[in-house]
């Protein structure tokens, strides 16, 4: 996310600073992981107005990092009626320079449906009128999402905001359930909100601020969380974990390693007169620990098992998990195609999507099977392929070697693509060090080349047998002659001149880009889902290998 | 334990020194959380003999702390010769001043059964010759158990090794099958040896040094562990976690907020001149934080949720975990009584035992029952009691309120003990503020008290009651006029003067301590097992209550 301060590297947490109860300076939230902050305008309207529109946020609060303010609907909340208007409150936080600001919504907190009702009525209401207001703003303005567990109201919140200017969505989450560790419910809410919301607009779940719940948010497709957490539970005593929160008072080791628990013992801390600011740094530490665990199981594609483990570490996440396991539906449109490994870690590992696209993918393949975990009996021909090398059991898996034949690379081709590219007279070039195929010629060109990894067949000339045998796999470009020369030049496809895709496409899913009347120009990996590069107005969609120069 | 150069609290591990080759300095290795470190005595012989022996070995490395030096075996292991004998190493290691030692053990790297079995056969041979040398030695001297996965060599080197004077047992592990990440032949293996060993003396686990397999070596009863992991994965560039190992290369983000990961970035560290050490430092911190969140788990005896949790993070772990929940008859032995918590986070949790116990102490209790989870059908009048109110799982539970009478009492001691210790008239005493019970009275004496956290009927005049109707849940003493008056007073009962103790007893056991004929002398809490009681020579074995004065 580009601010006016910043870039913002989802996902990530804001911690909440309150300027009448500095714990932590802003200034040294960096340290602990943070690159942005979220305030509560309000507070700076009724305490501070005038100073802060003098020196504007950023100097105000001594932070030049991106600043995100919410504004006064949580007061609003609390007390039934605040002293600023939806106008008043969204020219305000234009006004002192926030990067990222909330038109005045109401939350309500009774969660009875007809109260929930009006409050999602005139949220609505208000993010209209705020139209007016926000056109041409710099700021990136947030619409948020209410309904709670009515899931009919969230999905018409998030279908009325999502026709609206916004750049970003908060969804309002249901702190009462949050406090009790009721984390499944959120699953339906974030899945509703999604469903309607554009894919190219953050979402941000509003009032989440314990990490044990943060991976399953983030699967779900959150991007944002805040966190004032990491302070009240400070002035509380209370000492964060990944399975849930202690009380110092209670603990005699300290489980974790962050400089704080490094450095001192429980009874230290105890005794310490900075007490609270250690419990601060502490919780913030192991908050953005876990923000850094969530992105590298993002970037590793392990978020599943992450999941599964996160799952175990208290029975309301084993609940949250099941609702989990069941949205595979819904995963199936975006989760990759191929991963580092799958860990075969409980039953739930048997919802993941690899197994119904095993299923799938494996239907045409005859010739010898061999069982191998959760897949069943699949075929030996493809055993190179993801998921099966890659899978772990507990216990020892035994594949036998398969020859380094056409037949395989047909296996494989009918696996990946559901057709078989390949002919019985091409040349396989195979490393003379790991003996694994590298590639595939044809009339002396590259016709398709394997990565060693996962054995995907990476389209060379293949592409256009692929093109003449099927309509699938295609992304087809908006009418351009530059947006068609530069694929054809064999440049990286951007999201933004994708005119469409064939919805069954997934991040690494191999792809032909076509023009608007459908000619092949080039082939590569999809970096995107279907539904993301019909949306996305920045990034790449796919990463062109070959193309038809 | 206690040794020439300050106590070392276990569970822990001791990391690895090579003094050719020192990438964290001995002096700084409190700084990561250890408290002793490992050396080989074999290299000092070889290459430093003189000045180690002029210096002492506290001086040479610069460390203060207790060092347990290895004798060589491993050496022997891997070149099948070394040029020192067993007496040579083992006065050697007494001349540098060694905190604790290891006779020159044969391990063999075959795990053949017969070449085992010459191992085993030599080792014993050498531990039997070593008993004249380190007779009135201050050193505390390591009598190794091997046999590998054969179990039966196992047990016939433990019981050797227990009839000789040795303060520590050291059991050879199966490191080929360490590196494959095959866990659960080691929890055979581990109880093989404790089965055979006295429960006084600390068991380490020999080069066991990954973090992830530490909490399921200490449920099973390992006391030390030792670590070159930390310094030889770092040369390899690899990075610990609490999953496995990654490779430093291909990370993005470093999973973990130790001081070197909050401070550095993945590429920071892998650009960094230093970065051999900073990953080395890395993995000594996540070690350590593994050891504290064990010893944790330990004192609020959660250690069974840490299992669960630790199961998911790799399939061997969850195999490993498999083989762990089928040792409930090893457990009932010893697993405390009363705990923090039931969490129920798998099927696992069905072999906990808590569910045995519950199904054996519910026998005789009528009335109404509610179903509760993996417990099944269980009396509302002992819900109040652990493991019931203290379950949880996922999703709410709902256990109606009980009123505070004397039929609740009644079930809870027929729960607690199998017998009814209350009467119809006693008083019960309740709290103004929580409304629970506090203490029963009769003839104005407390009677009885309650912990409110797990419903523990504590006995007070109610031992004398206990003490007429049952010969269980009783602890010996020796028979000695002090002993007899100490505990009359209501002293502490140390295990050094229990004669011998109901089997049945766990830690957390209400017990009567009665005198060498039986008769009644004090009341409290077992602290330890019953076979604890009869072998420590060191600690408190009951903490008395009450006594009869």
């Amino acid at each position: 996310m580009k601010t006016g301060h910043g870039t913002i590297e989802t996902p990530t947490i804001l911690p909440v600073i309150n300027p009448n109860k500095l714990l932590i300076a802003p200034k040294d939230l960096p340290r602990y992981g943070a690159d942005a902050l979220i305030t509560n305008s309000y507070i700076f309207w009724k305490d501070y107005r005038q100073e802060v529109i003098d020196q504007g946020i950023h100097n105000f609060l001594d932070f030049n990092g991106p600043i995100m303010t919410d504004s006064g609907a949580f007061q609003l909340m609390q007390y039934g009626d605040i002293d600023v208007s939806n106008r008043d409150i969204i020219k305000f936080q234009e006004k002192i320079g926030v990067d990222i600001g909330v038109i005045l919504d109401v939350p309500v907190s009774s969660q009875e449906k007809k109260d929930m009702a009006r409050g999602v009525a005139e949220t609505i209401k208000r993010a209209k009128e705020a139209q007016k207001y926000i056109k041409g703003s710099d700021v990136l303005w947030s619409g948020p999402v209410q309904g709670g567990v009515h899931l009919d109201l969230v999905r018409k919140t998030a279908k009325e905001m999502a026709r609206l200017d916004f750049a970003i969505h908060p969804i309002g989450s249901v702190v009462p359930l949050l406090v009790k560790y009721r984390f499944a419910p959120h699953i339906d809410i974030i899945r509703t909100a999604k469903e309607e919301l554009p894919s190219n607009r953050p979402v941000h779940l509003f009032g989440a601020g314990h990490p044990m719940f943060f991976a399953f948010a983030v699967a779900m497709g959150v991007d944002l969380f805040d966190s004032a957490a990491y302070s009240l539970y400070a002035q509380e005593g209370r000492y964060i974990t990944q399975s849930g929160t202690e009380q110092l008072d209670e603990l005699d080791y300290l489980p974790c390693s962050c400089p704080i628990c490094s450095k001192h013992s429980a009874e230290e801390i105890r005794e310490s007169p900075a007490r609270t600011k250690l419990l601060a740094e502490h919780n913030l530490y192991v908050t953005f620990e876990e923000i850094r665990t969530i992105k590298q199981a993002i970037t590793e594609k392990t978020l599943w098992e992450l999941l599964e483990l996160r799952a175990r570490s208290h029975p309301a996440l084993l609940e949250c998990m099941g609702r989990f396991a069941e949205q595979s539906d819904y995963l199936a449109t975006q989760d990759p195609l191929t991963k580092k490994h799958f860990f075969y870690l409980s039953e739930f590992s048997k919802c993941r999507t690899e197994i119904a696209r095993v299923r799938e993918m494996t239907q045409k393949i005859g010739g010898k099977k061999i069982a191998l975990g959760p897949f069943g009996k699949v075929p030996l021909s493809v055993a190179e392929c993801y998921p099966f090398t890659q899978t772990v059991l507990p216990g020892p898996i035994k594949i036998p070697k398969t020859k380094n034949d056409i037949n395989k690379l047909k296996a494989a081709s009918l696996y990946w693509f559901g057709i078989d590219l390949f002919k019985d007279d091409m040349k396989i070039d195979v490393s003379r060090r790991t003996h694994k195929i590298r590639a595939v010629y044809h009339d002396n060109k590259i016709f398709a080349s394997v990565r060693a990894q996962d054995f995907m067949i990476l389209l060379h000339e293949a592409a256009r047998v692929l093109h003449k045998k099927t309509k699938k796999f295609r992304v087809q470009l908006v009418r351009d002659k530059d947006v068609e020369k530069y694929a054809r030049e064999g440049r990286s496809v951007f999201a933004k001149f994708v005119k469409k895709a064939d919805p069954a496409i997934v991040p690494g899913q191999e792809v032909l880009v076509v023009d608007s009347k459908g000619r092949l120009l080039a082939a590569g990996e999809a970096l995107l889902t279907a539904k993301e590069m019909g949306e996305f107005k920045r990034g790449v969609a796919v990463k062109v290998r070959w193309s038809d120069r």
